[in-house]
């Protein structure tokens, strides 16, 4: 076997929402091609394609079984591959579609949300050894059983850092329709400014606070296998962001960047016993509902008695009040529960900021000269994140972003 | 191993084309599940949809691979399986959807034509003993490479009626927009009524003239491993027509059913020199373009000059000419061709009138009892057809229809 020089391409929904735009993504690849590189593309389904069959499921059954679903839903990116390697025939390359299955993705047989468990590369491998493109649906596989799986929300992400890594390519280009990956959203903040490059963590931090460029666990793949996974946009040839290794970043920021999320509510259980084990008996009974809690904050104990506050996605909120209300509450006795819907989340994620004091004071400062309150607040190692109302997030995002001289010059 | 009474059923594109239409599809499974049957049910892709990739495909580029349109069009059949099977879940049965590749169906790599080689019933035959009613995707399979395969026109037929064979059912039940097989076109002939029963042969005969009730493949594919093909309606309930075994038919009548084409025309090929290898040349050159002729009429050799006519499909006349008039009349010789694009074919077909005299007599007596001229005539064992004006196929076929005593009383 002689050596390659392999790149996995990666093209999103909106790269590839209709003919004309196919065309283009063809035009692409054929150019890394014409560079002497192997190319394997792994494409995700057209527009709104997914949504259109999932609105047809549910005029079929309110509940449709998971597997059926995935047989359903792994057409779109079927079609999307079979359109890109006429696209590319047409301008003169050998190419060849694949299947996540024929491309020997291997998964568990969790339906709609299978984890990738290994990838046999050796038909991708034969293909372009005979110096064909190859073209791979992202998002899908297959399961022992011979079934077809798909991956869950960001799976063709996964499914190209996951052909690198398999392939031992060393770089997976992500194209989205944006530019990269931003110091905050340019929508909100115009003088936002692009990253050329950013680690891992930073990204995984920026990933889970909705900066919904690359889905995490493609982030979390390319940390474990070493795959540098260069975000750029399908629309034009800018350099993007290359998301790496922290250690080989120069010129590190104290932040990289300010997330925020306003899919957020407040929930507080007030004047409950200070005593082991109510906590867990508070978020079991939530986990069991599959709601995921995001900051805890527990206050100082008086009296014997304590207030728990938590935040939580807003789109949960009736949910989860409900089951505390009717049952947590009366089981472990307690004063009342309450609830906010207005609030929001801000963060600010930098992996330079560890082992530097001062950069949550400096946050604080910010958000003090905007008069903005903060209700909760969470730190780990590389963010700090405020809870302060929702109507402030706008104010709160610019005046932080200014405040560590994000601002593009 | 238990016994198991094993039915295929197969619903076309329009018994499927929306989601009302697969509810209403699911009910009928059901029922002949709840009758203790063990159910394959086959379906096509739904209504216009196998049209609306073509067209997308055709945007994209202009002569597609036949590989990738394969792996395009296989699409349109796994979306119709994923949402019966879901249909079928909600009237709470177990059901289980299975492509082309997964129910075994191993063809042919001659991709957008390939033919069945074989079937693997394993998967469909555990699904069925563990009590599951199988959805399987027609007209696709998968060659030996592996990839994906298409079975052309008429392909869901042939899929339902080989798993019928392979899975030694008796009997393969073909859903689709009409009542059964009838007489003649009743849109044509409202007197025209539903044949009960009818032999393979005539079948055979009857839908390589036109009326395309069934594929002629899947016909043969009875033929050859004894599955009676039931054709009825899933709109309704009525019964419809067995196709079997011409010796299990009871009160055979002469004549089943009267055809007629209009995609017709003719070629003639005037004094052209009368010597061996001339026909040859003629139909080759057309064979070597792919052009299907039909009825060949040579005339009585004069002088050393015969004329040579025969028809073919309208829709090939022009490149048919232009290949005679530039090449073969230059090369062979003779004064002209001409062509006739004003024709059609009326045909007779019945197994009854096997040595039975007079039957083609009785046919030319009711075309000359409404001033109808025959232009060529063509016979084989069970069926006549003769050549007419096009302006005159309705009368001629009513005429026909009622001296055959065929008009429904």
């Amino acid at each position: 076997m002689f050596s390659m020089d392999i790149l996995v391409q990666k093209y999103g929904g909106t790269s590839v929402a209709n003919p004309e735009r196919i065309k283009n993504v063809a035009q692409r690849v054929v150019t890394a091609k014409n560079e002497g590189k192997s190319v394997v593309v792994v494409v995700s389904a057209m527009g709104d394609s997914t949504d259109d069959l999932i609105e047809l499921a549910a005029q079929i059954n309110g509940e449709p079984p998971a597997r059926e679903m995935d047989m359903l839903l792994a057409t779109g990116e079927q079609v999307t591959i079979a359109l890109l390697a006429m696209a590319i025939k047409a301008l003169g390359h050998d190419v060849v579609s694949l299947t996540g299955p024929q491309a020997g993705i291997l998964t568990e047989s969790f339906h709609g949300k299978a984890r990738i468990l290994d990838i046999n590369t050796k038909r991708v491998m034969k293909e372009l050894e005979e110096g064909k493109i190859v073209v791979v649906a992202g998002f899908q596989g297959v399961c022992r059983e011979g079934d077809i799986t798909t991956l869950g929300r960001g799976g063709s992400d996964t499914t190209a850092v996951a052909l690198a890594a398999a392939l031992k390519g060393n770089v997976c280009e992500i194209y989205t329709d944006v530019d990269g990956v931003y110091t905050t959203n340019p929508r909100l903040v115009p003088e936002a400014s692009k990253l050329k490059a950013i680690c891992y963590e930073e990204m995984l931090e920026l990933a889970s606070l909705g900066a919904q460029v690359l889905h995490p666990r493609s982030v979390e793949l390319g940390k474990s296998y070493g795959v540098e996974i260069h975000v750029r946009s399908s629309f034009n040839y800018n350099e993007g962001t290359v998301v790496k290794e922290g250690n080989q970043l120069e010129n590190k920021e104290l932040v990289s960047g300010v997330a925020y999320d306003i899919n957020v509510a407040k929930i507080a259980l007030i004047e409950i016993p200070d005593k082991p084990g109510i906590s867990f008996k508070i978020f079991q009974a939530l986990a069991d509902e599959s709601i995921d809690v995001d900051i805890i904050v527990q206050s100082i104990g008086r009296d014997g008695r304590i207030d728990i506050s938590f935040t939580l996605p807003r789109t949960d909120l009736r949910r989860a009040f409900d089951i505390l209300q009717e049952k947590v509450i009366k089981q472990i006795g307690g004063k009342e529960v309450v609830f906010d819907d207005g609030v929001a989340k801000l963060s600010i994620v930098g992996a330079g900021m560890v082992s530097r004091p001062g950069v949550a004071a400096k946050m604080f400062e910010a958000l003090a000269a905007e008069d903005i309150n903060i209700e909760m607040i969470s730190t780990s190692e590389i963010k700090v994140s405020c809870i302060i109302k929702d109507t402030d997030i706008e104010k709160g995002v610019k005046v932080v972003h200014k405040y560590f001289s994000l601002d593009n010059k």
